[in-house]
Order: structure tokens, then C-alpha cells, then sequence
């Protein structure tokens, strides 16, 4: 049961979050679909992939098994190719600059400070730009963010797994702007 | 160094990473004016509070540095009391919503699982209301990601405190619209 009163109506985790609040659901949906759904160098699927991996990190279930769906839709791969990654990234059948982007996605999430020069290096001798390595640090951050605030709220987290293939869907169709707002 | 190329002209810290990435400074800088500058039952002195607390717990210089100074200037009990605070809030002297809110950022911080039905059980008996703990539970969660940002891509931080006094004026007198986006 979340920790505060949440209307029955409001959708469960994140999304029902931003419902509650429209005055910063609107940022924080603006704020997802920019990182995640813009015209980028880095596919969607890889950038949500990006959002799964530090949400397990985060052991946030919700944001972990909607973001693990998005990305597996997305990805050349799918859903096997995902779980490598979530499992053990070290030994995942990732391109060389991918690999490095996630492993400072995951230092961010153990702190700002953990982010290496030599991390960076190596993401940048593999082909990475200035702007690829910016946005993997924001989403990172970002979903210590969305975690945190979906976990320290409690917000309703489904058990069934149907529920997080619909919310994949409607994510993939309408985007994150129309999932924070409704519109 | 920061681990990306900004140009010279850009401010320090986070400022300088939302005007280096306008699409995504935007809606970050609107985050920060909802959550710690619009009208509400907790003051703007006390919500940057909570800031600072975070971001020290976090060890972000930048944050802690800018978001003490901007409690400060608008607390009863001024820099002392902010300090009392990030030093020891068990033994600090803030009423106990103040203290039990506060409390819930820290557990935030550490993650959100560790936000117990005890802590907001207490924070209720204080007299919080939902909304003081929702939005107590995402300053502290945006600050996880603001302290993350600047820090893991190694954002310039200015070592004389007087950079920390004019960035704090700033911000009280412009909001964080204009400090992130210029206008």
C-alpha cells in the first residue's frame, strides 16, 4: 500500500505518481521522453536498456520490469539479449561502446564520484561521443531518481507480467509525455 | 576537468550542464522551481534544506555548497541552523515535522526501500501532510539524480565561497527557470 492516499484510479508506480502531482509529473515526463525517445545517436532500445540495468541496480521492480520490456521491444536481441545484460554485463553480447556506456551508467548509480576518467576513456575509444556519454550519465541519474520516488512513495507495483508488456506497449505508442500527463 | 568538452562561457556545476543541454536543462530546471520555489506549506527555506541535506549525504560539493547557501539566506536560525543540521540532525534543533521529513529524505537517499511506514508514521503524527511527504521523498530523489549529474560528469566546482553566496542570490532572486535555461 503506497504511504500516501492514492486515488484507486491513478495507474500504478511512476505513471500514477506524476498523475497524483501534474505539477511535476509534467517535468518528470518531459524529462524521460527527451532522454529516452528523442531523435538520438544511441537507439531507444539501447537508452531504455540503459534505464533497466540501473533500475535493477536499484532493485526497483516496477521501473526495472517496465523499462527490461521497452527495451527488449526495441532491441535487436529481445528479451534474451536483455537479461544477459541485467544478469552479467561483463560476459553480455554487447557492442564494445555500449558496454563502456552501461558500465558508467552503473558507476553513476553507486555515486556521482565512482565515474572514472579511465571509464570514460574507454567509452570514448570506442566510438563514443561527448553527447552519448552525457545523456548515459542524466538517464542514469535520472532512474536513481524515478526509483527512489517510485520505492520510497511504495507506489503499487503489479505482480502480473501482462500488466508490464501493456504498459511497454502504450510507452512504444504514445510516449512518456501522454503516460505523466494523460494528454 | 569535466569528462565532456563544455565551453568556457558556461556557468559551473549544474547549471552549466543544463545550458550545455538546453532539451534536457529545460524540464530539469522547472523540476527544481515546482518542487523548492512554488507556493507551498513548507517554505522555501525549509524544501532546500532538504537539499542541501541530501546532497551532503550524497557528498556533492556543488549542491551542498549552493542549496545550504539558499536555505540560509531563507531559515530562521540562518547558516547555524543549517549546519546543526547537516552535522547532526538528531540533536539538531528544527521542530519534529521538520526533523521527521528530513529523516525520510535520508532514507531516500539511501534508497527507496528504506522508507519505513514507521518514518511516515511519525512524520504524519507531526502534523506532515501527504503532499509535504510526497514531495519531501522527490526533493530528495531529484537531488539523488541533480548530485549524480553533476558529479559523475565531473561538473567544474568553484572553491571560493563567495561563487556559493552570488549562485544563492541568484537563485533567490531568479528562480531556477532562469538559471537553467538563461531566460
Amino acid at each position: 500500500m503506497p504511504h500516501i492516499a492514492m486515488p484507486p484510479e491513478l495507474a500504478p508506480g511512476t505513471p500514477g505518481l506524476f498523475q497524483y502531482r501534474p505539477e511535476t509529473g509534467r517535468p518528470l515526463g518531459e524529462l524521460a521522453e527527451v532522454l529516452l525517445r528523442n531523435p538520438h545517436s544511441l537507439s531507444r532500445g539501447e537508452r531504455e536498456l540503459i534505464a533497466a540495468y540501473v533500475s535493477v541496480l536499484n532493485d526497483c521492480t516496477f521501473c526495472s520490469s517496465t523499462h527490461s520490456e521497452v527495451s527488449a521491444a526495441q532491441m535487436e536481441g529481445g528479451r534474451t539479449l536483455v537479461d544477459k545484460v541485467i544478469n552479467d554485463l561483463d560476459s553480455a553480447p554487447v557492442p564494445p561502446k555500449l558496454k563502456a556506456l552501461l558500465a558508467i551508467a552503473g558507476a553513476t548509480q553507486r555515486g556521482g564520484h565512482e565515474v572514472t576518467e579511465a571509464m570514460v576513456d574507454t567509452a570514448r575509444q570506442a566510438g563514443a561521443t561527448d553527447t552519448e556519454i552525457h545523456d548515459t550519465v542524466l538517464i542514469a541519474a535520472a532512474f536513481c531518481m524515478f526509483n527512489r520516488y517510485c520505492d520510497g512513495l511504495a507506489a503499487i507495483v503489479p505482480s502480473d507480467p501482462a500488466a508490464y508488456a501493456g504498459m511497454a506497449q502504450m510507452i512504444i505508442n504514445d510516449g512518456y509525455r501522454m503516460c505523466a500527463t494523460g494528454h
